[in-house]
């Protein structure tokens, strides 16, 4: 009896065997969602799921056909949620958050000289780049933001901070003439600019990058150096691009040019530049960044607040231009979240275009992630959930009344989702939000401490 | 030894009577919060605290002041977040909620067309309304809306499931030239507003209206004879205006003049009139509509998302007409979200006035409350937070990362406040969320018996 009943064990462990392949153990596996992968042929698997391995996405299908190939210990159910790539803010200057809705409504030169250059005059520190750092990485977490580009002063103590937040970095150690809290020359800027490239280079999550301010902040000799020690040093460039008509002015009235064609004329242009807000630009400038495949960031909701213009975004994807979408720093705009920033560019450009199928949300979205990634040169890495990328994705909910009923989750994650709508953030592999809960922040001590450096920044506007 | 403890208390219970006057025991205290008022004088009291007996608000002052004159069993500490009058929504069409997200990114023609006409022709049905507002009620008081003013079918079942939700509508029933679902002719749509109007006046929280479509659907003679029965019956009156080019080329094709001069030119215009949209306005257009006290709905988001144009609002403000700010029906915005409408309306209005001090933030939420308020002929009962006006107010969170720090209350509830910050709200003295619990409607069996009535769309659009 006992060795017929072994003899059966062994029988149906074969049939089993036979049945199930031998499925490969990965680290993480988030089933049953509706997946929208942002893939070439912009997939979406109802249900879908993803397999992830240490930093990798490893499989991405229908739910049955991830768990026919894979197996986890650890396993999310994404069910009645939409499961998508971490977005890409391809444009923010990040510690800037602290202050956020200190002074709006007014005209940009009295915004700037009252409230904005007083106030980083006699606060910005490491100190304060650091807390407002964490401040801007916990909304940007819990608003699914996984990828930022950013530019501001003493990066290195923003890319520190990035990297214990656990999210991913392109970092501009920012140049600019005039003396600024981090360096009193553009000279002394560079040499920082290039030590923080040296000191981060070749990081899984932060990648160095420099960042000179604008055309109009800096002489044509500095703006030249800086291209070429990012040539040298191999470092993505970020600079502000004919974001004002008063920067239009100043390009035509010292160069008798646009501010894009100037950039040209000196050979500023090379690879993997990213050109922020491109609002005033000539069909000729569409054509000079088409050419010199310069990613542009248009930030929607900082144009309209400031009232700077519209970018002429679909011109530029016409010709060619590769644009992501960014938030612009929140003293701007006011805040972090890029679902408010898709809605913006969609809405926008419907109507400067008198065209409601303009700008549809598919292109939306595309800008916030696949865009966006290839506006910073990282297409290989993100910007959609494919097999060899790295797992930066999001699970957002699609339950709430205001997403009820569901026809279209593409619709919906335009016209009707909110930052705070995200579940679940995974970066580089590693859950940072697991269900709201963030795992690499303590989300009170960070707002308290953003709270405390208010008061400073209080004071110095006084 | 007993006399003289007994003397003792008597003297002390003499003095705690003299320090503290007897305190009128009220129904509810809301305390501890920034309170915006919106009131002649915009005060914010910090903190402030509001004092509710049944209906109405009896008092609002500092918390000190509301503790010394008012005592309550219930009291809600709002500290740390702001208190503000009920949002006012001037436009909508509750029920198509339920075709949120169906087409978008569609000429407006085709979606008409395809989706919007063949879906409605199939499913509006007195049960297909009740559940459309039950869902637009539950996202209005999740999001901070306390009254709107509404234009669709079966209008008696958006009163009716208004009133259970506990919320306050100026309901307008619908008269259009072509059979509609409730309605085979004008004639027909008339008698049924005239016994909706009897029907439901001196509602508490009902306002019945009369709603004729628009100067392009429905002939003069109708449109005569609705103005005849509003002012018999005295209802209010709610009519789309001037909200697409085509409209203004029908008003001229056929009448040789703009849609509002045509409605002046047949004595149209009276009392307590709401124009939703007036997106092409001439100026004479915005004389007539001062001149008249026609209270005008802005309905940015659609305005953009549908590429109507944009609403001169800042010229009709200067002239003296009162603006309220709308979010449409949720088929064409796509939510219900009035925070979300006001930020846009900012936005909208700085970038093409060119100028980022036009439209602040002041200016929008002054446009969702008490203006929005005024547009219904409602600022003697609602709109602000004032004793004597019915207490309609909402406590709303400033505590997320995304609305740290705060320097300006005013500017965080226009700029980077969603509904979803919004805690608990009151619709005429009583609580019908609380700390977002719903308490007049059960939220799950709301969104089931939406998600029940998207599969019957789903089959009429195929």
């Amino acid at each position: 009896m006992f060795r017929s009943l072994c003899a059966l064990l062994v029988a149906s462990s074969t049939i089993l065997s036979v049945q199930q392949p031998v499925r490969r153990s990965v680290s993480l596996i988030v089933t049953g969602g509706t997946v929208v992968t942002m893939d070439g042929g912009r997939r979406v698997l109802r249900p879908g799921a993803v397999a992830i391995d240490g930093r990798d996405i490893v499989g991405v299908d229908t739910a049955d056909a991830i768990a026919q190939r894979f197996t986890s210990t650890d396993t999310i159910d994404a069910a009645g949620h939409v499961v998508m790539p971490g977005l890409v803010n391809t444009h923010t200057h990040a510690p800037m958050v602290l202050y956020r809705g200190l002074a709006d409504d007014l005209a940009l030169m009295d915004w700037l000289q009252k409230y904005i250059f007083p106030a980083e005059a006699k606060t910005v520190s490491p100190e304060f780049v650091r807390a407002g750092t964490r401040l801007a990485a916990l909304e940007m977490i819990q608003s699914g933001t996984t990828a930022y580009a950013d530019m501001y002063y003493f990066e290195e103590e923003i890319a520190r901070a990035t990297k214990e937040a656990g999210i991913r970095g392109v970092l501009g150690q920012t140049i600019i003439q005039f003396p600024v809290p981090d360096a009193k020359t553009p000279a002394e800027g560079i040499a920082r600019a290039v030590a923080f490239i040296r000191q981060w280079g070749g990081d899984e999550l932060i990648v160095p990058a420099i960042a000179p301010h604008s055309m109009y902040t800096l002489e044509a000799s500095t703006l030249k150096e800086i291209r070429a020690v990012a040539t040298r040093e191999r470092a993505p460039v970020i600079i502000h691009l004919a974001e004002t008509r008063d920067e239009v002015k100043v390009a035509r009235d010292k160069y008798k040019a646009t501010p894009t064609q100037f950039l040209e004329s000196i050979g500023f242009w090379g690879d993997r530049t990213v050109a922020a807000h491109g609002v005033h630009l000539t069909p000729a400038d569409i054509g000079i960044l088409a050419r010199r495949r310069v990613g542009v960031s248009h930030n929607p909701e900082s144009n309209m607040k400031l009232a700077s213009g519209t970018s002429p975004v679909p011109s530029m994807q016409k010709a060619g231009v590769v644009v992501g979408l960014g938030t612009d720093g929140a003293a701007s705009n006011n805040d972090l979240d890029m679902f408010e920033a898709m809605r913006q560019a969609a809405f926008l450009h419907k109507l400067t275009s008198n065209d409601p199928s303009a700008l549809p949300a598919r292109t939306a979205l595309a800008m916030a992630t696949i865009d966006g990634a290839r506006a910073l040169g990282m297409e290989r890495e993100i910007g959609s959930l494919e097999p060899g990328k790295r797992a930066d994705l999001l699970i957002v909910s699609m339950r709430t009344a205001r997403q009820t009923p569901l026809y279209d989750p593409l619709s919906h994650l335009v016209y009707v989702t909110r930052g705070d709508d995200v579940r679940t953030v995974v970066v580089n592999g590693k859950i940072v939000m697991r269900d709201r809960r963030l795992l690499t922040l303590d989300e009170s001590a960070v707002i308290d401490e953003a709270r405390k450096w208010a008061d400073t920044v209080r004071s110095a506007v006084q």
